[in-house]
């Protein structure tokens, strides 16, 4: 931690502070520059950390500005290997892309077991559909509930699709683990702590949605709350943040994708279909997510997008998530050749 | 809503359009205009309106442009006379600037009565405190729970003022709503709906706080959960937005609590000491508040804010609070003078 | 500038930028953490601080962290009294809130002279009016140029009101300064660096607007380049933010109002029409921006706003504006009474 | 457009704003729903559009929505074959990934011709740098002027790499004309107006960088003053939004390249280096690029870049430009193997 001191502080203010990081257990380090002073506070024990946050308030001081990272155990300093985590014998961060897909929603037992046959025979390794669906306004469809989770699991049995599925409250997490392989925390939920901590204790894996307003340390943390509450099988999933475009539901951020797999060593996947919520661009979002290093991919499809009772405009049909799936084992370069355009 | 054809949709696309309108029980209205067709779908049921929003994936759709506004029940144009919310008898919305004023957290019995007497000295209506913190990382004070409830409890008996702190999950709801007079839903929980579902069957007034990343839609959209739920006893507050300026914790959008208070009958008041993070700013931003039309002011106070164990550098210290009241007395245009600069 | 090494930094990395310290001309102070070593570098000299900037591309670096403002003449450091700017006679920044009104647009003779008069009778200090309009589109609207800037001059003769105006580029500098008593530099040109230097050179007080991407930093930064370049008479302009918020125009940022008049002694005004976009929330707004301490107004008015070549829906009638200047004379608590609710 | 009239319209406000329809040329057509009234406009000429758009402000408006794109001669609309860009025999847009590399800032002739040589060995197809510097601070280095441009002279008859470099305003059009291929429009001036309309009568191409603030309506709407103003010869660069993470430099908006390719029929390239601000993180959101459709890269590369006078931070050296240029060369799924995990 660095203390900022304001370029008018007295030498009380600078003594002050001083004492102060000494009381908080940490040893101070004055730097007297040509204008101001600095102090750096230095020592192991993070237990007071926030009392040196505080100091912010105390006379004198401008800034306080942190130098270690806020998040350990899912840090690549702390574990330099990647993990893995294993979905019903599916692998994520394992070096293979995989690929989750299905509706945003549970319709029907047609309409799902429709999609899950659809999307197995076009190579998908895992998939989804929602339940329990966090809606922005109150008269929107909620999901299915338990029939949908019924509904999954027989999807499961049939195609052998491990399923993932988002669970929205604590009081879910019991029930939604009896019928799914992976749970989904959603992007509204990034930062539910209550939830968080309960899921960090359940034996099933995690994929955790990045909020649209989270900047990256902040998504780091909430995952943090989940390896550091036991449960070391977490997967990042970004999804697209809020920005002053608005052509595109959100704004996909895979450089992020990129960095978060820079600071962490979990496996991070990319949702196209809710980032950009425009079914024409989710194919090549979804390459360019492969291209940066994502270690798999989240996409909805839904057999008559048009009918979709949530998300339709960003579904694609089963032919278009065939021809995704084609796209992702073209070369990168589809369209060069050697000598000039092509 | 309205269906912007795409400029080179065909008619059969077109036609379809028109038929599957008629379909979710709306009346289409076709206009061709130079260079594409529109169409017009006129209904009263609100049913099928997400039907209606899935035509976007139908081929030759560019657009579907909803009309209407989303919430209905915390609208002006339901109920054109504005809501008055009492909480133990402080009216909020009734015409006074109500001020809530306390400690981000409640750290000890003496730190908090200490608070409460000298905010209730200084003019403050309402104590705040938390008792369940949400904080970013798992390695934070997390609050003093039940422990911190009783103390907040100790200070109403003693100052009589009422009572406002967060709740953060559904299983929490019981235990807080014995102590406390009003409950919050933090800003991170704004789109916590099976908080808010179970929350709109208490009897208990509820603070809604606005999400960093939420449109005034959204906003108003959680409300309307709320009352829809039925409780009707909701009041809005403003604490900053995420945005790309970092010097102040967030951007406090006061002219969106004038514009909230255009959309909606509820009352609005406002949190400057979140919003900006900066103690120094908060009694101009209190000012400013309360000069848009807020109908109330959270304010964070500790007595010693560089020993705070969360949001220190956004907190007034008892003499500074006892300024701030004294600031929302001056008149607006405090420094001018009738001959020119003063 | 404090370097934060990496936390697998070796000892010749941490060499190596010590070294590179002592080269740039800066004095080297190493403070070894319990992970991590940091250097502080201490000078006088800015001429090198680029060099140590680039310090971040240095093996084993994770950050630079600069410490002092980079703003200077600004700064409220190097001149604690606040600055006074006059134009004409008005004085901005003197203690009363000046108020500068008028069309977006200059459309004509008639239009200005009513609009100038009639801000005139209802208490405006100055004249606002495009004559070079930027605009998004080419196909808009672009102003009259020279014919609205001889308008505007018969303006100021027949009502006295100083005249501000915008100019887009070097070229027009010295036509627009023979016509205006005050020159206008536009949000989208906030960093037009070329123009930014020869307006430094003009005799005009300048009213710098913040770009609606700019940082408090940012916008400092750009009035540096002014003053640093000879024009002390500089009064920044807020205009609103862009955020993910729709609703509005733009986010009024009053916060960030004061935090400029925190950190530079330069005069700050208010342009609430811009900001909102909305006629129905400027007053408002404009009542909030005195209460944060703006030290005057920007607001557009039309004598006929749904007739405005530019900006009619944010335009306030002669009307509408009478009566934002009669809300100013108002009381803050203008609802409250003594004994509860009014 | 669309007006879409308030809930509480009365019979004469719309009567109104149907006479204004007429007035400004356009057939109004009304369409009654449960709730209020919509009123669509139609008409060939854009002549009257602002004043359509004006009529915001007449009494019981509640929005005026816009159905028309407000691009014309940049649209795929307009144009459905996608526009080639030649420089100096170079071609951009003709389905091969054009790569153009090279220093931030010109800074000395030995850097930049050991750059240009050792991209050009790389494979690069064009040499980026500065001349003229749009810097944040008037502190920092501005770029070295005409002899800059000399220096590139000299680089590209030695490598034959055609040579861009960014032009901050008219007055330097000239200048740089005679010595770069292609005139580089910077990000902070892709809204100077001025400065597009002189270049849209030059006859070298233009590189148009996005604002870090605009949306894809708003470059495209830049673009179409260069083109309406009589150049086609427009390449379009995303080099990053600003958005409230703070980890990269900005947020790389790649869906916003599909889109745009989708809306336009100009080239589109990706700027990694400005965009993420680290050089790590270049080489895979290059791959990224590529992978969603652009047309061609702009890589920052020095020779030393902890000495680089300006981003040394986001650049590479040439070992790293040299690894970029092979990584894009690999397959898409570097990482698969037929049989699972690698």
């Amino acid at each position: 931690m660095i203390v900022n001191m304001s370029s008018d502080a007295t030498e009380e203010q600078i003594q002050h502070v001083i004492d102060r990081i000494k009381e908080c257990g940490y040893q101070p380090h004055l730097i007297r520059g040509a204008e101001r002073a600095v102090i750096g506070a230095v020592g192991k024990s993070d237990h007071h950390r926030n009392q040196l946050e505080a100091l912010r308030a105390a006379p004198g001081v401008e800034e306080i500005i942190p130098i270690a990272h806020p998040f350990k155990l899912v840090s690549r300093q702390m574990r330099p290997e990647r993990t893995m985590v294993e979905v019903r014998g599916v692998r994520i961060g394992g070096g293979d892309v995989v690929v989750m897909a299905g509706p945003c929603s549970v319709e029907s037992r047609e309409q799902l077991l429709q999609t899950a046959r659809g999307v197995k025979a076009a190579g998908a390794h895992m998939l989804r559909g929602g339940a329990y669906k966090p809606r922005t306004s109150p008269y929107d469809f909620q999901g299915l509930g338990v029939e949908a989770l019924q509904i999954l699991k027989e999807a499961r049995e049939e195609t052998g699709l491990p399923v993932v599925t988002e669970v929205m409250s604590t009081e879910e997490i019991e029930t939604v683990s009896e019928y799914a392989d992976m749970l989904q925390v959603g992007a509204r939920n990034m930062q539910n702590f209550p939830l968080l901590r309960r899921l960090a204790t359940t034996p099933r894996p995690i994929l955790l949605k990045r909020s649209p307003s989270a900047t990256i340390k902040e998504w780091l943390l909430a995952a943090e709350y989940l390896v550091a509450g036991g449960n070391p099988n977490v997967v990042l999933c970004e999804r697209g943040i809020k920005t002053f475009e608005t052509e595109m539901r959100n704004t996909l951020d895979l450089a992020g994708v990129a960095l978060a797999k820079e600071l962490s060593h979990l496996p991070v996947v990319v949702d196209p279909s809710h980032a950009t919520g425009r079914r024409s661009l989710v194919p090549a979002a979804a390459r360019a997510a492969v291209a940066i290093g994502a270690d798999g991919l989240l996409i909805e499809v839904h057999p008559c997008p048009e009918r979709a009772l949530s998300d339709g405009p960003q579904s694609l049909d089963l032919g278009g998530f065939a021809e995704l799936m084609r796209g992702l084992a073209e070369p990168l370069l589809r369209f060069s050749t050697p000598n000039g355009r092509s």
